[in-house]
């Protein structure tokens, strides 16, 4: 079993960065051979352009890269599991990013990397948005990443911060068909979560949010969340240092139930971990209520592994990685997102456009099963549907830009 | 004769930007089709490529796009002829830019356009420097565009003012040739410079730095700069309120001579316009000293006709206009100086690479005759040899960064 990536991997991503000194190149969509070439896409043709987007500004989506282009940025403060490493170290996961969206969306994605972790973030964004249709937030440590998304939601262009939204849509989307396979439903699910930073709070306001649409799902019905201290409750001690576990605290756990992990899995459904390694045991899994459903997602090695989450009883497995079944991987969703938005030209990434991502995931498969609840993350088609599904729920919440 | 652009280039230019929406798009330089190449350029082996930047931040120049990628930042204060018209309205421009550089030097260029005028545009761009290996400032108005420049010359990387030293260095080449072609000697040369906005203070500050490399040419012997109200000169009243104009007082017009533009004209041998449409007469050429050089490069329409300067007894007459011979276009030099500065992984771009630049340009022409004192704008053979000696400056001058 892998645990680690070999030296060999390591030594091939040094030796393809080196060659081709980075992964991102700019290209020019128009001729520019000739003296008229150059009059339509310079001076002095270009004059009439910048006239007309003087005029309304909404025009850069019509005539410039704008319609296609979103930025990511981070400031290189939770980047991987490597940690805050800074803006610099963090460029080679940005730009790994960048040609995901090209390659699953034709979404054309540039890097910003801030130089300090004391950067004002939320004015910085809003002052480099003119050329950018969408901002994809990334690798941001919390409760700061919280804080600047909240802070940028009303700029005009989508902001995202994808650790959370991203993973929150593909664990929807995979717990939608675990359900199915199971035969539960949404509002009968008991679900502990087990981390409470970035993705943990993200997937929380998902699964509290699904209930909001009532042609898909109702409101599930218990979470409970647990971070490095156990389980979250109104009244623990500590909460009103941190807004965003505070939240979590009014928003789960309604019987404030206090407590350990272990504590918490008592009769539960889902057990859904964006932590560390290996603090799920067989032993918890089995207090769980028959056929449960594990997502041990972090990575690279798991809360639990596979083959002992089934010896204790598990009916469905998932996990982050590619070689066991069931991956449950945010390339799934945030191209099609991103490229959704772009075609809406959204003002904005709102619930119902995750959740609706999340739905067009899940419903790519047509009989999921226990060893394949999840679209293969190399299946494009899947970003497609996501991007319609994204697009038409944009128009209906009346996120959508008329040009 | 063209005066302005027909109304069929601007709706040329205009289908174009629609069709395309916009010029640039951001591709992959490495496969990504398989989990092998997933593996390579995204996780896991991209943390290794992280972990090393992590100890040096340096190699980002090795593994990253930062190696050949440039911003282009503008706040849209003063584009082309159209004024503070922001940042939206500027993206067409920067876009053309970017294409530009692509096309003639293979640089990655990509814009940055700041919503807000108000911004603190030194911090700002210091701290998005991470990915990008140099600056074009472009379409600044002065005199912020000498502050911001002046303020960003120590973050580690090339920061230019294209509006500035990309015309100063065209301008330089062609009097170089124009020079050779009327048999003068720089230390003979008597300039009138007219226009004392961004193009003109750096004309006026790289003839002056000329001097500075003894193999190449001596000081000019004078310069006199006009603005709208007449000559600059030491004790005028008003220059205290501008830093700018004070320094061009100090270092030009040695015998502090008051006057208009026609005054300052009388014994000129060159006069260089960066100014306005129509200010240069007949009669003020004939006023210089015999076989004038003529540089009338407001645009689209001159400072005086060609037609008209020749009639006068120009020996030498350069526009910006590529319908006329003698095109004086920074495009010769802006390429060439970001490639050569890339390549040199440059930590600033300085006078002597600005004019090593120049002479490359001016050399390029083994026999420059009076309607031949410029390549071919379209000639990419040039931006070679302008990269090669801005390169090879910039190891002389200490300025490049080894890794």
């Amino acid at each position: 079993m892998l645990f680690e990536p070999s030296d060999e991997i390591y030594q091939a991503a040094l030796d393809l960065h080196e060659k081709h000194k980075g992964k991102l190149e700019i290209r020019s969509k128009v001729p520019l051979k000739t003296k008229q070439d150059l009059s339509r896409a310079y001076t002095p043709g270009v004059a009439e352009v910048c006239r007309e987007i003087a005029k309304d500004k909404n025009l850069a989506y019509k005539y410039t890269l704008k319609a296609n282009t979103i930025a990511i940025v981070t400031d290189g403060s939770a980047v991987l599991g490597l940690g805050n490493i800074g803006g610099y170290a963090a460029i080679p996961v940005m730009e790994g990013k960048a040609i995901l969206f090209k390659e699953f969306a034709g979404v054309d994605a540039f890097p910003i990397c801030f130089e300090s972790y004391e950067t004002d973030f939320v004015d910085q964004v809003k002052n480099i948005a003119p050329v950018f249709g969408g901002i994809n937030l990334e690798d941001i440590a919390a409760p700061k990443c919280f804080e600047v998304e909240d802070a940028l939601q009303d700029i005009g262009i989508p902001v995202m911060h994808d650790d959370q939204h991203g993973t929150a849509v593909v664990v929807l989307a995979a717990l939608i068909n675990a359900c199915k396979i199971t035969q539960r439903k949404f509002e009968d699910l008991n679900i502990v979560i087990c981390g409470a930073g970035a993705a943990g709070y993200a997937i929380t306001r998902l699964l509290k949010c699904i209930g909001y649409d009532p042609n898909v799902c109702t409101m599930v019905h218990e979470i409970t969340v647990c971070d490095t201290k156990g389980i979250i409750y109104r009244g623990r001690e500590g909460l009103y240092n941190n807004k965003y576990k505070f939240i979590l605290a009014e928003e789960t756990n309604r019987a404030r139930r206090p407590g350990s992990l272990d504590d918490a899995m008592a009769g539960a459904d889902v057990f859904i971990g964006v932590s560390s390694p290996g603090v799920l045991t067989e032993a918890m899994i089995k207090k769980m209520n028959p056929d449960p459903i594990i997502f041990a997602m972090a990575n690279p090695v798991p809360e639990i592994w596979p083959d002992a989450a089934r010896r204790a009883g598990a009916a469905v497995v998932g996990t982050g990685r590619s070689d066991f079944p069931n991956q449950i991987n945010n390339v799934l969703a945030f191209p099609g997102i991103f490229r959704g938005a772009l075609d809406a030209c959204a003002t904005k990434i709102t619930d119902e456009m995750k959740v609706a991502a999340a739905h067009a995931i899940a419903d790519y498969l047509i009989k999921p099963t226990r060893d394949r609840i999840m679209p293969n993350i190399l299946d494009k088609e899947v970003t497609k549907r996501v991007a319609l599904a994204v697009k038409n729920a944009a128009v209906q919440c009346g996120c959508s830009r008329e040009l």
